[in-house]
């Protein structure tokens, strides 16, 4: 029971730190100018990305990176959070 | 204040008139069945579309159009909405 509930304790632990890590990364990219601090945008030709499919804003950030989608501001934005891609992501999806 | 009833009255009819239009929109266009009913969809590597901008996502949808933005799916299912994109977008923006 004792081992059962540590690692429960663990995977909390990891996951708000993940979370964390997640928001930490979002200010520092930058997102939060044109997307919110918690991805509700105040601007109406930038999207909503609170609440997003985690695995889909992954896949924009990197198409982005490679210009697969084409867009001035966020092929230069998305380069900035390269490697940050999920934790971003997971951040994003949590967020209402 | 009758006047004013009837403004308010109207205008109301008016809104819910436009996001019923949206509604069949959304549905005629087969978007349901990849983003959900509502714009929550149930594949992870699919956009939610509930509630996001509708400016956000009427650009979306006419770049889809015209290749701009570029997905096979979305290349195609785009063409079916023409001139539907602002109500289908408005009615998304709605849902959460």
């Amino acid at each position: 029971m004792k081992r059962i509930l540590l690692v429960v304790t663990v995977a909390t632990f990891t996951m708000n730190f993940a979370q964390a890590d997640g928001a930490a990364d979002y200010a520092a990219g930058g997102c939060a100018n044109c997307h919110g601090i918690t991805g509700v945008s105040v601007i109406q030709i930038y999207p909503n990305l609170s609440g997003q499919n985690s695995a889909y804003t992954v896949k924009q950030l990197k198409d982005f990176q490679t210009g697969v989608r084409k867009d001035p501001t966020m092929n230069a934005m998305s380069k900035i959070v390269a490697g940050k891609e999920q934790s971003i992501a997971d951040f994003l999806a949590t967020q209402k």
